[in-house]
């Protein structure tokens, strides 16, 4: 496994407010709230396996849901578009209103 | 602009729930729901300019937001990951658990 930084987009399904509020700060310690439950995160392989760790053990699995969605390398360009609200991120092409 | 299929995620932030459930409806009619509010969509760039317009025509876009992630082609492999409860969508690799 090529130890390049990789985006990630992330988002939740959690019940109970509890959780998902540490779901939420977890994800927010690592990297970028872009909505209510999504999260943009650049990480190397061993940054995003102690992120998963550290989510996995607040979810409950078998009601809540992690989506991993893996962007590619930095240098893939910007594959994030916002239409209405837009909160900017870490590394973010120029913001096309 | 190529004219193949390519694969994107899209989530939305929508304060108001008529306004909400209007949005989920139209996503559904283009692709399939991961989670509460991330959808996969698999179009070429006409579909995508219909679905953007369709779910821009039911947003206020000065509060709500949608985030279009572009994943690449559909030949990119997985890119999507669950971790916990996992929704399955057409033309899903193999399930993990």
């Amino acid at each position: 496994m090529s130890d390049k930084v990789r985006r990630y987009l992330l988002a939740y399904d959690v019940e109970s407010d509890a959780r998902r509020n540490r779901v939420a700060k977890t994800l927010e310690s690592y990297g970028d709230r872009l909505q209510y439950s999504v999260f943009v995160v650049d990480a190397k392989p061993a940054k995003l396996i102690r992120l998963k760790a550290a989510v996995t053990d607040k979810l409950d699995v078998a009601t809540d849901s992690l989506l991993v969605c893996d962007l590619g390398p930095l240098s893939g360009g910007d594959r994030i578009e916002f239409i209405g609200v837009a909160r900017p991120f870490t590394g973010q092409g120029p913001l096309v209103i």
